[in-house]
């Protein structure tokens, strides 16, 4: 089959590569959509993601649907000819993280495109059973690809505890900001604040439901946020990896809030405003990943809470992969998200 | 009636100054033990303490018991003859922290020996009713004021949601570091870990409960801890207020742990190790003040659980309480804690 | 001033009292809008409900809005002349219960309409002030007075937990039932089931989002619902107090699910099919009256999330409220909720 | 390998089977002791227990521990010769209970002595390797065994959410009764109440650490803990499957209070004093089985806060098993618990 590989950084080669075999608790998929994430664009431009370093050549991707093409002898919840979406990570099962419902914190996880486990930019790709969803008809492959970013957006706003009546501030709005203030008006939050230094994202926080959009380099979001809230937000999900905005977060939350953190810091060591954290009894929560979040993923897609057609902006096919992973790092054409199509 | 007046930095007089008066829901107390706390100690060297700033002059001190003189026409809880612990905030039990239960983060309280509201290093006090506690006659008057630290340890250990069969790792042996172990033992911690970088602070550690000490200007704090537990812990209380303790605690913490911040930072911002908190998925909290804490305070001291007597290292007259500062201030003489017997 | 004196059964009087006076802390209100409730209707027909008896007479009401005519001099939430709602119980503010934000269950709480302390079915009232809150315009009198019982619909919400994606049973489609089933959907459950014995009530139940209506007299409610649900559903709010009702609870809940109580039973002891508490490892949680609930109640209406108006059938001035209480205790005429204008 | 198998209600024949095979996550274990649980006794008496039936020949026993005598390929937690105990139910770990951290409520658990899976009264038997636990040299066969009711009695506390400072009443004084009321001390109450019929279990429950124990047949137990406690207790766990104690548990607990279902009713309906469950905001909730608690078991025996020596009084050889049976069901001789060593 037809595969994209990374040797090392910008060095992506199409190859044929063997069609993985399919163990008897396991479906093999013909790939139909997968998303490219901010994490794929980190090892293709350095080889490497947080702390995952890629040694040998690997196949990135994993946000992904497709269709049932084999399934193994032990598998009911699906069979040949579904559509599917697939949750990319399979934990080991038998750790306490497993066993406590944390299987996102598993240490033996198997992960798509994190080395050495290969991800999904190819013609197919086998997955544990329990973990391929079938997708309604009212679900296209698109949206069953970016039911992953949307589990991240769900994780965050579960993490952040957040409850109808909330005032909430989404700070960065990518393709995680722009699910999770979805997702954060599907908990029942009553007025939501999006941040980003970029026009046509925060055009597309206001259409997908934020009451306040503020560009973080014409305002001042500090200032703003308390003009509009009085004591500041119940909940920041921080969705952009920036220090700054960590900073402003612990600033605009209000006594007792939560500060949710889910975008990836550039660097692991910063500054940062830790006065509040006390004086304010904030809580402040990394989100990791997800975790038994693709059921309500589906449904929310399914309920129209959740909108994920208008965050694909570009569709490529396979061979094209490294013009969509240019068109995402450089965020060229307005892009949010860049979906490929093998 | 004689009290110690803070007029600025190192500005302590003592005067005679009016017995307040008893309100129909309030009690005076003729004080008999007042604690000397860290904070008490920034405002007398710098007239100020985190946002708080002296404008007036003020009587400090808010770790206190005493006797019932007089109570408030409405008053049943306790009667005159009593010996008292106080409890010494007194929220507005109107706003919504009130209401749910969080009073320690109600904007409208008046805190004893916070500007602009006296304190207790005075011959008299007057209290909320609610908020004064009859003591056992196993608690002494030492103990009774020592109530208030300890209240901070066990919000701590609350926030930190510690549990039986934890390994929590205390950052400090001061005064709070020490409730904090015994609380955190009280609430079945299974592995107690202690550290400063004072030994007759770790000695004492040690003989209230610690399993392992570690004196962080001898020893690598990460690599001890991760040896001795593998993992790492489940709960971290930062009780130091060191930024370099934030640091190891970051890295000590198990993935999913929670790392608890009740020390109070010499400065508002300085870098910080972020980037485990998404990885690792901690939760990082907060703990300001108390909330709910003195019936159980008293309860854990009643049954030996938590043991302030050891704590008592230095009982001074009020009128010596200069030298008592003094003492408190430079770690004199191995103190722990300085009590004023007005 | 005017107001509806109940002296025993049936014996409910019209009568001049004197204007209550206004506290420092409290406000002067004058009534506009009052719901007639199922426990009023008790109080009506029996001089008693549940455990508390009339021995003297008494006014009763308690779903109550209306304007404020006077404010004492500690009062800076509402002024003279703005439109408000009363949250009809006003808390010791100094038990365990009150300091730990469960006022509800506060053993001092003087409620409206409930021995000894009078209610609003007069022309004044005087109210706690932090427990009176100001109306938006686009809340009406009537919608006013309609948040309390929106409020019992929120807490019994919040006591199940019910999140994003639940399937939910509301067992009873009175007013308590309709405004629990807006709440469930409002907090974001998935699926909504309503059962009763009357149609209209089942019908109004369909107008204001159920997905499933049941006839407990026409169809079997157990069969039905594990039809419709599978596995049965994660919560369910039992709120018409039917014996048989909490037997159906038992069975349609799922494995681990929640059952919240909030309807009143007709008698202290009936036979309960409780083998499934163990064995389904079910969570019965009763549920009584409310807290903290207000603003949010506010919200839902003033977003449009929780519809009042639908439920109010009947508007009757003060000096008719006998045939008021005639009409909502024989359910005359499709009635839903009588609202009384003095 | 010799075997106890059930043929029917008193049909209990010791005979020769098949060890069972090892597959490579599995484990084989010489059994070195189980103990004789109720359930064996309903399914010896009847046949069933609760809803299952035994249709075919099974052999009985789930409190089990032994040493390792062969391991899967992919087996590391364990080696041959290890001293283990076991945790009996094996969940399926695909399902939404098993990825939630809620493996207890799995439908597909295959638990030893629960039909059809065979259980542990034979001399080797196959466990999953992830559930077989290394014990440590302190703990015995004996106490190994043990650590299955002591799961329950875990899984109980802690849905009963029992803290420090708690006043705790636990009805019925047998094995679970006794161990329940140790986790409870454990993890923090502060008074300790249990009840039974029969004094030598109350002289045991005395000896675990109850500070007041009540013979149910010769005082007024409601009246008796509502003296002692006041308002009522904290939490109530119910661990007699008697209908009359479950009606004392809803008096005695207190407002917003918590009762936990641990024991069996013999009989699925029967009246309930369901008037309190409003009134008093309780939390009523059942307890099944347990999930994650034998790591915590072990480290409460190790630490000495739990004694399982003194609750076995009977130990017999696997070929009388028959005898101990009689024993345990006619609760001769001051039986506690009864443990068979093959």
């Amino acid at each position: 089959m037809l595969a994209a590989v990374l040797y090392g950084p910008f060095d992506l080669r199409l190859e044929e590569v063997k069609i993985p075999k399919v163990g008897k608790d396991e479906v093999l998929i013909r790939v139909k959509a997968v998303g490219v994430c901010k994490s794929d664009i980190h090892y293709y431009e350095t080889g490497r993601c947080g702390s995952f370093v890629i040694k040998e050549p690997l196949i990135l991707g994993h946000e992904c649907s497709g269709e049932v093409v084999e399934v193994g002898e032990n598998v009911n919840n699906v069979k040949v000819g579904d559509r599917v979406a697939i949750e990319p990570g399979f934990p080991c099962r038998t750790c306490n993280y497993c066993k406590e419902g944390r299987y996102n914190l598993c240490q033996k996880i198997r992960f798509y495109g994190t080395p050495p486990i290969n991800g999904c930019f190819a013609e197919y790709v086998v997955a544990d059973a329990d973990f391929v969803y079938k997708l309604p008809d009212s679900i296209s492959f698109e949206e069953g690809a970016l039911l992953e970013p949307l589990s991240v957006g769900i994780h965050a706003v579960r993490r952040g505890r957040i409850k109808p009546g909330d005032k909430v501030a989404v700070l960065g709005a990518g393709p995680i900001g722009l699910v999770t203030l979805q997702v954060a008006k599907a908990f029942g939050a009553s007025l939501l604040i999006s941040t980003d230094k970029v026009d046509y994202l925060l055009e597309a926080a206001e259409e997908l439901g934020a009451d306040v959009t503020i560009n973080v380099n014409k305002e001042d979001v500090v200032r703003r946020v308390l003009e509009v809230t009085g004591e500041g937000v119940d909940t920041v999900v921080e969705a952009s990896g920036s220090p700054e905005a960590l900073g402003q977060a612990m600033e605009i939350v209000k006594r007792g809030g939560t500060i949710v953190q889910v975008g990836i810091f550039p660097e692991p060591e910063f500054p940062v405003k830790m006065v509040y954290l006390v004086d304010k009894e904030i809580d402040l929560r990394g989100s990791f990943r997800y975790v038994n979040t693709y059921p309500l993923a589906m449904e929310l897609v399914k309920e129209g809470k959740v909108k994920l057609k208008p965050l694909v902006t570009h569709v490529l096919p396979l061979t094209e992969i490294k013009r969509g992973f240019e068109i995402a790092r450089k965020k060229l054409n307005k892009v949010i998200k860049v979906v490929i199509r093998p």
